[in-house]
């Protein structure tokens, strides 16, 4: 199974990239997992280590995608 | 069926976003087209109607997500 993380801070941005990416994306071949990194702040060095600048961000197989532009991610620490 | 279509100038950052992201998606929910712009010069104009600024660019139901940055759409007339 490969892996997709969908980092995200609640902003409107985010909100809208989550319902239509995540819910595009295929289940058969995706585990996806979300992370509110406004909740998780200590989330925000593995983000940071996978190569996030801002959010919203899906992360495929370690392929960073960002997604349309909420928050930099030196804006939620 | 979802239509999903993604555009895209055939430079590096849209063919590694077109690789991750066109890949993770639910061919049982979406009918994917792939439209590159440097080529199809005349659909310049729909991918601006649709609110496209850059690209990459996914829409997925008329739900515009730029992925990452490769070129502004001003720069492929």
């Amino acid at each position: 199974m490969n892996k997709a993380i969908f980092y995200h801070a609640g902003c409107p941005v985010c909100v809208s990239a989550e319902e239509s990416i995540v819910d595009a994306l295929d289940r058969q071949k995706y585990n996806v997992e979300i992370i509110h990194l406004g909740e998780k702040k200590e989330k925000l060095a593995q983000a940071e280590a996978a190569g996030i600048k801002s959010v919203p961000a899906l992360v495929l197989d370690g392929n960073v995608l960002h997604i349309n532009h909420g928050a930099d991610l030196s804006a939620l620490r």
